[in-house]
């Protein structure tokens, strides 16, 4: 059992824990306690390249000040030689006597720190606050058990199934309600991502905005795919992220976003972007925002997704569908086998 | 005001009106009350060609005795010489003192009988029970206001607005809730269309069943739009009732529906009729069975309705969207032009 000194320090690990950035690593927060339950230092995880939460806190103690002591660490300390050397060690010989941590690597190669600091001797507990520890690391997770950033697929169409007109037009086919709730969605992905057809037709500025027009706070790396280049005077040129284009497989787009430390990706189409998604089971989430408008014609809102019997369909299990003004926004994600 | 003698006499009324037909005439009932409020004779219109409710009750009664007597009717008496001569000179020439009616005829040519009593010196309550008036002639009512039947367009689609995948297989985008709800709909119905391409496709049996299969105790009135031929073994010929096909004019079947009684046509379909009902905006009510798939290609559930630019599309107004097992049902009605 946990001590209350011992919960303390690790509500005050998991706060410092996010002083750190959102990125390829986790954020991670350690607090190391005296045996009376004083706190001897803390640390937090810069990014990469920089200490892990543990050895910065001990760092920050002079040699043999840990003996005894209890690390209390969000995440359960890394058993693999990275830029840094397994925390799992340097706790070990550190002569810490007690850990504490709250969620379990999920890593392949980084797991197994418990077990080695058992085996050594030290005594472990996992899982204090596990359930804001898992709040801290969600989108992280998420990222390692999908070895991908998370997809979300979003795209607007009449009830029947178009993105616009006969002639290309559909600004605007969904209503303030419906944009408002796109902008606030968009603040909260790392990246956002549009076709070429996308920019060349709409010019978007793929930006985070207020109803009032200004910029949100956070707003997502914009990211172009297809090889036709970005006219000179394309709106995203005015980003105030410069934006990233690829052409090539989705997987090693989504690869490279990874490695860039996105979490959460936001796909806005067009339709042949969005139905490439579809068709490569790469949409984890998918956004449908339905105009209570009837269109006809063929400018479909997602392209062919390579369904050739209705026993093939993509079954969806709906999570959600909300009234957004006039419109409707349906949230579904893949059915799971056994669903179907 | 109406005495209480007389509210139980519309109440009286109002229950035998419906014991004629619905159809092309109103169902109305007549009951003739004596000055201290006993019933005299009360009747009921059978159809078209049969006496009008006022004069079926006058003639259970002897020439003079409803002299001074009140006729309380469901519907304001005609005032067109019709199959039959006009009820509100039928009232007069026997010597009715006072007419209590429930609804307003709003026919073109045969209203204005409430006038023509008071312009003879009869005195006229209008408006008693009216909601119940209503309700009893709501279908009707829609009718006479929109010059035909009322039509409810239904068809299923998937999230993406297809109706069926490449290869044309559709059994069942939609699951068992969706089916209850259209077979209910269908059997309140008084009539089913579809197109020949639907029944060359599917073989429908256009009957309203129940879930364990069996036949609700109404059936619609099938009809088959298009030239070409119902093959000889098409199960719409098992169906209860003789199926009619037609071909041409949408506004001209409707026309020759409502001659034959129909109030309710209820058009399940496929994608070519459905639309011709949109462009030629004949679609008073739209049902969508929204199942939780995707199939993209090019099997659209709703083709062309003529919709060139953004500005022209076909805004509706949404009642309801109810959840049926894992599907929605949006329910839909064309929006007034304030509304776009
Ligand atoms: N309703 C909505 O929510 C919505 C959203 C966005 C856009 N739109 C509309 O969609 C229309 C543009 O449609 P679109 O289909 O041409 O646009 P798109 O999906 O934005 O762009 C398609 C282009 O993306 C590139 N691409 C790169 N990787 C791809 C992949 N894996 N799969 C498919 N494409 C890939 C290709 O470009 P290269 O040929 O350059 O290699 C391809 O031609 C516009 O009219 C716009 O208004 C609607
Ligand atoms: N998802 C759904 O809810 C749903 C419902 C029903 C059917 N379906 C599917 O739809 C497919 C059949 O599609 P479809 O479009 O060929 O069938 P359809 O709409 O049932 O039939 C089209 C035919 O109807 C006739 N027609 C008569 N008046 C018309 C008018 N005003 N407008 C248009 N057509 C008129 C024409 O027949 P002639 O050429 O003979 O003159 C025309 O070829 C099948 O695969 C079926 O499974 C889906």
């Amino acid at each position: 059992m946990a001590s209350a000194a011992e919960r303390d320090a690790m509500r005050r690990a998991l706060t410092i824990a996010g002083l750190g950035p959102r990125g390829v690593n986790p954020q991670v927060g350690a607090v190391i306690l005296a045996a009376d339950g004083t706190v001897l230092a803390e640390g937090w995880h810069r990014g990469v390249g920089t200490p892990h939460a543990e050895v910065d806190a001990l760092s920050r103690l002079a040699p043999g000040d840990a003996r005894g002591a209890t690390a209390v660490v969000t995440l359960e300390p890394c058993n693999h030689t990275g830029r840094t050397g397994p925390c799992s060690e340097a706790l070990i010989a550190a002569g810490i006597a007690r850990v504490v941590y709250s969620v379990a690597d999920p890593g392949a190669r980084s797991s197994g720190g418990g077990a080695r600091l058992r085996e050594a001797g030290v005594e472990v507990e996992a899982g204090l606050l596990l359930e804001s520890g898992h709040a801290l690391l969600e989108s992280w997770l998420t990222v390692q058990s999908l070895g991908r950033p998370h997809v979300t697929v979003k795209w607007a169409q009449s009830l029947d199934g178009r993105a616009a007109a006969s002639d290309g037009t559909s600004k605007w086919i969904t209503g303030p309600d419906a944009r408002t709730d796109v902008h606030r969605r968009r603040a909260e992905s790392d990246v956002i991502i549009v076709g070429t057809g996308t920019v060349l037709a709409d010019d978007p500025a793929l930006t985070a905005r207020a109803d009032d027009g200004t910029l949100l706070p956070q707003q997502p790396l914009p990211v172009v795919l297809g090889s036709r280049p970005v006219p000179d005077d394309a709106a995203l040129h005015r980003h105030p992220h410069r934006f990233l284009q690829y052409s090539g497989d989705l997987m090693a787009v989504l690869d490279d976003l990874r490695m860039r430390g996105a979490h959460r990706v936001f796909v806005e189409g067009g339709p042949a972007v969005a139905a490439s998604f579809v068709r490569e089971g790469l949409a984890d989430e998918l956004l449908v925002y339905v105009a209570p408008v009837l269109l006809g014609g063929d400018m479909l809102a997602l392209r062919d997704i390579g369904v050739d019997t209705i026993a093939h369909a993509r079954r969806l299990s709906v999570s959600g569908v909300q009234t957004l003004g006039d419109d409707l926004l349906v949230i579904a994600i893949p059915a799971s086998e056994g669903d179907a």
